[in-house]
């Protein structure tokens, strides 16, 4: 009882992904149908006929949302979201989820019964089925925890280390309006704050605000790359920002990548905001997280295909692992990728 | 953006089965292979050779746990068994499971470490894979989100509504053993708070603290069970208490019940530290909650067989719907049951 351990390494000197690396470190599978554990967008268990695939996200008041801007009903749709796009980036089929929710006493029912709209509205969207959960009391806030879980072919999943040199690196719709939607709700915010009679300017920005507070997945395009006959040689969804899902990727697939500024899919409403925050719109969108877009690569001998299939741009391609991450900018020059992806652990 | 509702219902006067109850209505299950939503120990999704249960629950500090008394190893450890105590009570094998947690800046990677110990050691002790998780700050204290997954063939599982007029009732184990271990760990915690120099007087108590501290699922009398080849005909674990739990199946399957004081298997040490801290130690065990032992029924055709099997108890048995729920005391005096489980939402 009571007792203290001498040493201490804090948390935030690993990083989550640090601490992810540290924790898989001391696992050890022992059931054959785990076909993989920690590491990918989701786990993959051996069901037989097809391959099941689980995923988990937490999603803390205070450090995931603010419920000052993000309606409930907003809120419950996107917690579905961002961990179904987890399994799309598997290429496989979300099924079912279940919900857990730790709530302080501030919430009533007619809250709890607007965050479930959205669960069910996104439910509905993707065809998913809702099949448990649990609800407790919290001290403080709100805290979601999602599981969801899919259904593959084992021939069709796909990895984070597949990518081979030379592949051509694609991402889907646009990137950093997410990212720049939440700038301006939180500009409102503090206006807000300041002077509670002011209402909040969002004229013209719907699009980014949408992309922020009522994400999608890519369930169009994991079809459209099935109807095309191509399968990724590796993948994963965008949720801490192009940078950091490039690295890694380049490092569970042992390669490096090149990609050029001016391939980068920005919204002209990302761009307009950004100028007027006097931001760079290119860090947004390496680095700006929450995109929910889909990072993949494909073989080069698919670029006739791929570069017909809607909503999908190649961005550059993979080179070999001492080449290093590297982006290419407008005006020619050649700098370093860094991984300085949100991290919810810093 | 800031906007009100006008209704208001508060969370505590539903309590955490209404909520359920009233989220349950509101799902649609669209997918065929969803084979049990909301409502039982776990989910059932059918895999094809197979089917899969799916259980999901939070721990939260200071709702679930007081960190001054329950060492993170323990923690760990019981966090997964409890998630696992779910499988077992659909009659099923544990396979994997996930663990998020959600921790404040006062927790050190050595802090972890022990929670992963502890983990470690229930995923051996149960042949369980830890495939995944998330990792995030929190503003205040540890929450603790685990899914465990397990796999059953269709004709084992043992759901919470098939009890019938006549069947025995039967638990594993001994109960309020936990809850007396808690009433114990809060005593010592006040001397201690009033005299940080005071030692804590566990002497003797072992057994208890274990139970509340360090649970263990009933995976030895679902072997049993198996290898009599007799399968129960409703069945759940008990986290919330025998009283609260009886309720459940007896709801469930549209029957009444009659159980005996005098048959309640109820440890010497908890009816000691009862006595003790002058409590009815018949109240701990059907009030307690967290013995995570099973409550099952079998056909009465059964009991030659049943009474055999090592740590089943026979408590007594099922009757109509009409018949109610009741208790017969060692003074043959006949009380309701009242479901007073440990409601996380009060």
């Amino acid at each position: 009882m009571f007792e203290n351990k001498n040493n201490r390494t804090e948390l935030n000197s690993l990083g989550e992904f640090g601490l992810i690396n540290h924790i898989a470190q001391t696992v050890k599978i022992k059931n054959p149908e785990t076909i993989k554990g920690i590491g990918d967008d989701a786990a993959v268990i051996n069901s037989g006929n097809h391959h099941t695939v689980v995923t988990t996200d937490l999603l803390v008041e205070g450090i995931h949302f603010d419920l000052t801007y993000c309606p409930l009903k907003h809120l419950g749709y996107k917690s579905v979201v961002v961990n179904i796009s987890d399994v799309y980036a598997m290429n496989a089929q979300p099924k079912q989820i279940t919900i857990s929710l730790a709530l302080s006493n501030r919430f009533s029912l007619e809250a709890i019964e607007e965050f479930y709209e959205g669960v069910a509205m996104a439910c509905n969207r993707y065809g998913v089925d809702l099949i448990g959960g649990d609800t407790t009391s919290s001290n403080s806030g709100l805290l979601i925890s999602v599981t969801a879980i899919g259904i593959a072919n084992a021939d069709d999943l796909v990895y984070r280390n597949g990518a081979n040199d030379t592949d051509l690196i694609c991402v889907t719709g646009d990137l950093g309006a997410a990212y720049m939607g939440l700038q301006l709700l939180k500009r409102e915010k503090e206006v807000f704050v300041a002077n509670p009679n002011m209402q909040p300017e969002f004229n013209g920005y719907d699009y980014l605000l949408e992309r922020q507070l009522k994400p999608e997945a890519q369930k169009q395009v994991i079809e459209a790359l099935h109807d095309a006959k191509i399968k990724p040689t590796a993948m994963m969804d965008i949720s801490d920002g192009l940078a950091s899902e490039l690295h890694h990727i380049c490092k569970q697939s042992n390669v490096g990548c090149r990609i050029y500024e001016d391939k980068l899919p920005i919204d002209v409403k990302t761009h307009n905001l950004a100028e007027e925050f006097d931001f760079n719109p290119t860090t947004a969108a390496l680095n700006g997280g929450e995109d929910y877009e889909l990072l993949f690569t494909v073989p080069v001998t698919t670029f006739e295909v791929i570069k017909n299939i809607k909503d999908v741009h190649i961005i550059g391609h993979i080179t070999d692992a001492v080449s290093g991450l590297y982006l290419n900018t407008t005006s020619n020059q050649s700098f370093e990728i860094k991984a300085q992806g949100w991290d919810a652990l810093k």
